[in-house]
């Protein structure tokens, strides 16, 4: 039987008669293909993907395995529908706490259509994408099982946090706060270590895809996605959380023609340094834990400082 | 006495009564200030920079040296001019061979005014920038006392080479090949090693500039150079090469606020995908040498391959 996925945190959900993702109980991810280029295009990279004997074993972990297409009944009820039928990535986990973050200042490629790459231009100059080289597509925190998930409100609010609060936001992903207020103030990042650090843990990973992205020339990825997940309840007991990082979406996908994707690279490494702070500096508070600052606001060195001589 | 430098291979020249650059003999190199902001915001970078406690002098050692600022009589006879008085990056070197690389798939700031940002993205997407995170702004290799220096032929062309034309140049860059046919067909790389290769040669410093970019979050360079220097005739008689990287052109170099310069750093990291590619296998060859392929152009994997299922 299938079901709507309980732990999708961005895209669109099969939920009220929409279309979206379906998951069996045997671990299968059934995702329609979009009506436009955009669902044969993403068939077309799991394809290629999936048989590339030049990508390693220690990469291709990180993908979604593939199954092929299959017919199925569309969520929407508007009859058989193509659908991709990937690995469920969250098959087997209690409570997931689950970050998903579109990588890359540009989610469009060169060779894209004008109008298309104008639409996304304007959306990574509006959101923290351009400035970050990421931005923040969903999130879910588990808190308790009193009162469930933390999940940020406004899918436009999250794609343009401040500086602060985006890191404050990394930072709840990994604490152990209960109370919405002791978590704004001064989230513990009681997990860090062992969900970001370590020689398993999420920061590990995400060097390992960044050695890979300095090498590789075979694929582009625009608009593709980080999942990063772990089980709170696995730390709070003080075992393994099992910290993972996935890549997710590949409709944007194209090839590399010899040339490395410094997009990806540059925002991966953008990712990594914000990450790795954390661990570094987990004490760093924020004050009333309100959205301050502005990540879009900078100043040249002219300003306020020297004029022409 | 001041004169116009001889190793200029890109920005304005002070020949033929125009404003540009000039040098003297004691190893210093006077920059006119541009009349726009340009100007102060390159001299309040170096301000800056200079005095920045928290750059490694292993790092500082890749930027010009800085002497303040100076009144003197422009080029053009204009007229008095206040000069940027920076380090002669050449001084001392015989006919050094010299690459000028502008890095960044974006030479434009988020922040900067909207007119100016067009006009940069329009050529970012006309150059190679966009697609190689870098373009060729200029370039002079030396080829024998009798022929003199070989400099790519048109501004505009070395701005727009195809994949194998920018391998090609970059392989020029360190053959020993005299005759311009057997260097257009085939370009020896005979010191590719001693100038690419090496725990001092041009790869190296390379990745060293490149771990601090992962972890620096003070200054965004935008539209800025590397400089890629090297003297032919002391490879020619086994001596070291003298080979050096250095940064240039700070007129739009932006507060970091706290994140990576993920756009330098991506174009960065697909230049040392080049360099080391020629080090890896300099034997590749170019066919008839001309001009073929548009690295602009590639394809996704939906397109003659897989259609919707």
């Amino acid at each position: 039987m299938l079901k709507a996925p309980d732990n999708q945190v961005a895209g669109h959900q099969a939920r009220n008669g929409n279309l979206g993702p379906l998951i069996d109980d045997s671990g299968r991810f059934y995702k329609p293909l979009q009506g436009d280029e955009r669902g044969s295009k993403e068939v077309a990279f799991y394809t290629s993907f999936s048989s590339n004997t030049k990508v390693p074993d220690h990469i291709a972990r990180f993908f979604p395995k593939f199954h092929g297409t299959q017919l199925l009944e569309a969520s929407d009820g508007s009859g058989m529908l193509p659908h991709l039928v990937l690995q469920d990535l969250t098959f087997g986990r209690v409570n997931p706490s689950i970050a998903d973050i579109k990588i890359g200042a540009m989610t469009w490629a060169p060779q894209a259509p004008e109008d298309y790459i104008q639409k996304c231009m304007k959306k990574d100059r509006e959101t923290t994408s351009l400035v970050f080289g990421f931005r923040l597509s969903g999130m879910q925190v588990f808190e308790s099982k009193e009162s469930g998930f933390w999940r940020p409100e406004g899918r436009r609010k999250i794609q343009t946090l401040s500086l602060d609060c985006m890191k404050l936001y990394l930072k709840k992903f990994v604490s152990s706060n209960t109370s919405k207020m002791s978590l704004d103030l001064k989230p513990d990042c009681a997990f860090a270590s062992t969900v970001y650090g370590g020689s398993n843990g999420i920061l590990s990973q995400l060097l390992e895809l960044k050695a890979w992205f300095e090498d590789q020339t075979i694929y582009h990825f625009y608009s593709c996605s980080i999942l990063m997940m772990f089980e709170k309840e696995l730390a709070l007991t003080g075992k393994n959380p099992r910290p993972e990082i996935r890549l997710v979406d590949f409709a944007h996908v194209y090839e590399g023609n010899g040339i490395i994707d410094h997009n990806f690279l540059g925002g991966l490494c953008s990712l990594i340094k914000f990450t790795s702070e954390i661990l570094t500096t987990p004490e760093e508070s924020y004050g009333d834990g309100l959205m301050t600052g502005d990540a879009r606001t900078s100043h040249t060195y002219s300003e306020n400082k020297n004029g022409r001589v």
